[in-house]
């Protein structure tokens, strides 16, 4: 518990709670329809990417941008984030996708409302078919994330922010379509609670953990494998400083100065 | 007043005045609608946020590329500049905008020229809700463009002027339906100026300054925290130099050769 | 057959296996119509694009991120990879874009699945015209790749995965209308094998496959020539270590001491 | 006439001519309308914009990836390149888009050919705005180009490629209503020749190249000035080599030696 006291931690939780605060009100925002036509997917997914991009520029070097309890469970299994600073995120992304969707109703006129982005299967999409789309979706976007944070391979430099964002978008692209692209439990959450809409909301939490899941598995076994002992992964999940290596043993007196002693 | 004499000075002044012209000209007039349908609201959202990326990678050297009063002031408050820097700056960008509009009301053919951009509050979005929106969308601009330019955290690299473009390409994603967009006092000014309809235009004054205001205090002081006394910051405000040092006192003679002196 | 039983290997085709997987369901699946209208190009083009980004980020530096049997070709004209490699990553590709046309297959209702994004030639464009098109859309590709992949021009740094997206979706925007823009053999196979449709599927292959060729000339022996002698590009096709220094001659013998020993 | 007979000067002509046939082939064949309806400009603007930045990406390092004689013309200004390294990109150029158009010409069905994607001036557009257009969409993007390749900033690192594309598809976004975006006298020549059809072409050769005058201007004398001497300026202008530093005067003779000597 040491890391909430440390000021570093409550940034990083302020800069969650901020950064999805803007995530769920741009990226609804964007969403919703202000005349009739066909919806601009486009726009949209645009909206969703450039929203994650910029605050993974804005926020990247305070928290990870990680706006997106999927990225954080990702991180937690790769053994790359403590459980309390995991659970402050879970909390912080959460609260802030609450305000962002709260503001969002407030200043958006009446009739524009509609259902706040609500995330929702197409009719002809069952709910297992949305949860492997979230999944996969969620799991495409988790392995972008995980290379562009990975400081392993710097011989591939740039920023992390518009690969991660464009990642984002391409979901979007796909998965408006299929069950309007949640791919953040945090950005599903908010306006289902301001609506009270709940059919189907499972998807939008099942397929999108599990997507990261999967990705932090592939990535940190599989594809990019980090040798840590069983022991190092409990300590960084506890939030704990690496265990210092054992003192140096005091040289053992020489021999012959013992049996000298005697 | 020393900083009026550098020609560091002056250059920065006219690349934000030539900034702030093309940044009006290619804004506004990818905003003009050349023919009947729906509002192309990507085209135009792409149009202003490619300029802004344009020019900062154009001119970001010279001046930063703020083209925008809402940037300068929140540089001026997060003590990054001077204070006459700051004044030549806005007069630059509002005179540059005031010529990028002219230049295109003199380019445009009298039917297409319609309001010239102007920014506007959709009909059923009070002012109070504009200048929130105008508020959020600037402040998540600042704190990438803070961000952005923040020398402190080099191990995250890559060029500044995609991401900030393509921060405020999203602000228009998302506020065009709302209030058109406005995100920068110059560029709502100068159509505001040649249409003389000055209606709710403080809305796009208030907005991106308090805006500009609240995302410079959370980063400089929140997120981010740069230990900087007030006197330190004082000094940067007037452009004077970085206080020297106090000279080193003279080595004090040693006493010894004193009293051998007596 | 050493190279058969290192693990970064196999990492390399499950990655490639993985890659080729998200691309065709995402491209493919981004392709499909869900309303009447206008084919959204622009939207279908930045989803294979941003498809290709992505994976090249999130996979790059453990494969490569070819995803296309086309990329893996020309690297292996140019000397760049090893037969045997290059036949691990052409199976994987085309067993990766089978399984994602499947996955496709599987999530979409059945009146959206269409020709599940069969290339297919625009009506008045012939198969010469077409072979001809998608072999000059694969050497603008291919070239891009190599430049970006290419570790003796350091002093252009940069991500190579946006670029070269963007490479692929600028292909797209021009090649939807004539070939329905393959660019990639396993991408094009995959729905032909599932709809049994192979009208003038060797265009999808001859045409990437000529272009790659001809880049990888252009780029390897005209643009920016790499002097490397027969024998070291067959030791690379094998994929057998760069041959060894031949050990130095053991100093010889002194002849004093030889005539000494007589 | 020494630059004649370097293998990288005949390298970088062959990279201008492949690269301005690819850029006129994407270009314009985007252009083409296969279907009635609303012009896409944002398709069209973007393909244009990412042909830039692909072949930036891809020949920057062998030619500098000019593919305009508005770019050669801007750094022969800013004694960036010699003359007879500019008269050769030129004629690649313009041989290069010709090819590009033909090769287009070809592979189009004849319905679809249309202008050939032919610069030419909205109805109310008169030749002089649609210069004062070109000049300063030119202008916008030399200045962009200038500082990409600016190799004294190196504090702002990341690919030039697709800033400079970005800032080539902005300029298309605002001037494709007016000019159709010409913004490269090659690419507007190569369709004028093959439709027979020089109706302002003028237009198109004027504009871009007063708009590189200007911005070389601006950015070499004024925004970002750089000390040269005019005769070092006629030295690069004519190809010949960095004039050596006169040799050191060998070390005067110490005059007591040859006093000693008398």
């Amino acid at each position: 518990m040491r890391e909430l006291r440390s000021s570093s931690f409550w940034r990083a939780v302020l800069a969650e709670f901020l950064g999805s605060l803007l995530y769920a009100l741009l990226g609804l925002g964007a969403s919703l329809r202000w005349a009739p036509g066909p919806h601009g997917v486009l726009g949209a997914a645009l909206a969703f990417g450039l929203a994650q991009a910029t605050l993974v520029q804005a926020l990247g070097h305070v928290s990870g941008g990680h706006l997106n309890p999927a990225i954080t469970l990702a991180f937690l299994m790769a053994s790359q984030l403590s459980l309390p600073r995991a659970l402050g995120y879970l909390v912080a992304q959460l609260l802030g996708a609450l305000a962002g969707a709260g503001v969002l109703y407030g200043v958006t006129p009446a009739p524009m409302r509609g259902t706040l982005g609500l995330s929702a299967l197409h009719p002809s999409v069952g709910p297992g078919q949305g949860t492997v789309v979230e999944l996969l979706l969620t799991a495409q976007f988790i392995l972008c994330v995980f290379a562009s944070f990975d400081d392993r391979h710097d011989g591939r430099p740039g920023s992390a922010a518009l690969p991660v964002g464009f990642s984002l978008a391409l979901g979007h692209l796909f998965g408006i379509h299929y069950t309007g692209a949640g791919m953040n439990p945090a950005r599903s959450f908010a306006p289902a609670v301001i609506t009270r809409n709940f059919t189907n909301h499972w998807v939008y939490w099942a397929g999108p953990l599990l997507g990261a899941v999967l990705a932090a598995l592939l990535y940190e076994f599989a594809l990019c494998p980090r040798p840590r002992s069983l022991a190092e992964r409990l300590a960084i999940l506890k939030g704990e400083p690496p265990a210092a290596e054992p003192p140096p043993e005091p040289p053992a007196e020489p021999l012959e100065l013992k049996t000298q002693g005697l």
